[in-house]
């Protein structure tokens, strides 16, 4: 279950010094073909990281060779020397491989404002290149971590024996239209690069981009999708769609669940809302107010405080109202107190705030997490 | 130096029970006239609390004679028992000044989702009653504290004798539009309503508007400012003006030196903005980057999570071209690192962030605090 499950794809991951801790921080996944079509989606921050400005110029005729990650330093905001190192890495894995540098996709994790040592990377690169091999996902999947504790991979099964696979890191800025989130996915399915495009961006639209773990937009984030067409199957765009959701869905629950310093993954449903993206904008406002989230830390079942977010946003509501439920009881009908807060069990992990509008039929879901000791201090003492 | 330095007001703050510590909890300020011109604002927030629903209506006509105010209970999503409890308390105080309880502003600060027993609060404001006094104001002062660690007081003296009072509350929900913060202001200039509703506007645009502690938009804010005329002079609208925006800074600057946990004072001015409207606009995206209030709070000069803040706004700004300093070092020029950040020194209280955007010639600075283990603690055992 990872990126070399679907068939014509090889993958590794190599120690190259990058990370202090002297984990593996250089990885590597090769798509062998038959077919090389490809999508991506990327970071909606205008300060971008030196690899998504190139990678950016990378995906758009739709083909992709490879894709080289390394941890231990994002590239970000180190000018034109750090472009010259994403471009170098580029040239390199295309010799490696004998493919243009222009369909390799670069990615890069890890403290912003910080140039990588180009010869390092480089030497990991030239490492990664000698390894490759058809069962090395979880190599890779491994070399991408940063403060993550744990690799997040997948596999999907589609119908008629083609398959999704994928691997994520992040653990910290997941946020709005991603986050610190770089996500290698393949399939041995065929399909063209128009289509799987609108699967990726369908299936990022409703996992990743509802991910808001701390408000926070990354300068790094890209998820690539690259189609082997190994397995010799064409299968329908909507089989397509729904695989990769799943995968993206699955993902994104790894990242919740690994998030940085969090005691609990919260699910905020909003219902009744008069449009899919007033439903957003109420969950999203939520999943930002440091004060709810702090209370959940603390076990406290505030939803004063969750009333107060949905009154700072535009969508059509009452604010006489409004219907809140925590863990399913609900402590607020009619903007008023309802059922004993006493009844809210906040001991577990898993938190649900659910939300009604009473505004329409639309619906929508946000993850996000609890704010904790442990989250302020990982990113006050943040070093790698 | 309070709400009774202004000749024409009477003030008190009594212990009503109706906060667990025992301390002060209901005030009152009175305007005794010549003149009863006022001007008010309050929160924007949608999901209001019964007092400011009710105290709205109140100041429509410009008339105000008498603020009351209790801590120990935001009678906020208390439904229309809770209206009926403000409704009472504005009856009381008016039948206590013979005058008319359309001309009572109440304001309520505490937990929200919690009803104040009646009766505890109709008692505090018998008691509030028997005790005014031309010197009360330092005792109102102490009544409307909750996590407030110090009293908030002010006074501004004006040409030719005048002067304009102040006191607040507020350490923890500061800011977009204000934030549970509860300001009564009181001057013994001449002044009608409307001149008094352009300059209290033009002083809050500037200074409370523009503190933004954790990005929580409160539910009960309220500033009252309320003119005696018993001083006889009559200043121009500037002069008024200069002294409301005085008052109301220093105040803004003690809600900021008390702010819930906080261990650092950011202050946050971008410069050669397009527009003012972006320059806080990317000034408000800074301060609220949990990542970077997080940095601070471990001295950590992070200026990278600055670029990926203001990465996230619509100003106009070239993402290649920007410097950021920090404490007057510039550890960022034409996004890339430039001076050492080693040099920068965050162990005293007051940190400043300046930002170049290079694209035009206004101006706006925002008031922030840093996210501690404090903030979070505060916050999650939030009780009173």
């Amino acid at each position: 279950m990872s990126v070399t499950s679907p068939r014509g794809f090889r993958a590794s991951g190599v120690t190259a010094g990058l990370k202090t801790s002297g984990g593996k921080d250089v990885a590597l996944v090769v798509n062998d073909g038959p077919s090389y079509a490809s999508a991506s989606v990327f970071t909606a921050n205008r300060c971008r990281a030196n690899p998504v400005l190139w990678s950016q110029e990378v995906v758009k005729d739709g083909v992709v060779r490879a894709v080289v990650l390394n941890s231990g330093g994002a590239n970000c905001y180190t000018g034109a020397e750090g472009f010259a190192t994403t471009h170098a890495v580029a040239e390199a894995v295309a010799e490696g491989l004998g493919v243009g540098a222009i369909d390799v996709v670069v990615c890069s994790t890890g403290l912003i404002g910080l140039t990588n040592d180009r010869g390092q990377l480089l030497g990991g690169v030239a490492e990664a290149l000698s390894v490759l091999d058809a069962a090395g996902g979880p190599d890779a999947a491994a070399a991408i971590m940063t403060t993550d504790t744990v690799a997040k991979q997948v596999v999907v099964e589609g119908p008629d024996g083609w398959r999704v696979g994928g691997m994520a890191k992040g653990a910290g800025m997941l946020a709005p239209a991603l986050a610190t989130m770089l996500v290698v996915l393949t399939t041995d399915a065929v399909a063209e690069a128009d289509v799987l495009d609108r699967a990726l961006r369908a299936a990022t639209r409703t996992t990743f981009d509802r991910l808001d773990s701390d408000g926070c937009m990354s300068t790094n984030d890209t998820v690539t999708l690259m189609a082997s067409g190994a397995s010799g199957v064409l299968p329908t765009e909507d089989q397509l769609t729904e695989a990769v959701t799943r995968a993206c869905a699955d993902l994104a629950m790894q990242l919740l669940a690994d998030a940085e310093g969090a005691d609990h993954s919260i699910t905020i449903t909003v219902r009744q809302a008069a449009s899919e993206d007033e439903a957003v904008e109420v969950g999203r406002s939520v999943a930002r107010s440091n004060l709810f989230k702090a209370a959940v830390f603390g076990k406290d079942p505030n939803w004063g405080r969750v009333l107060a977010s949905i009154g700072t946003t535009s969508a059509a509501f009452d604010p006489a109202d409004l219907d809140v439920a925590m863990n399913d009881v609900w402590v607020c009908r009619g903007s008023a107190p309802d059922e004993d807060p006493a009844l809210v069990d906040l001991s577990g992990r898993e938190v649900s705030v659910t939300i009604d509008l009473k505004a329409g039929d639309a619906a929508a879901t946000i993850w996000t997490n609890d704010l904790t000791h442990a989250y302020v201090h990982e990113n006050s003492a943040y070093s790698s």
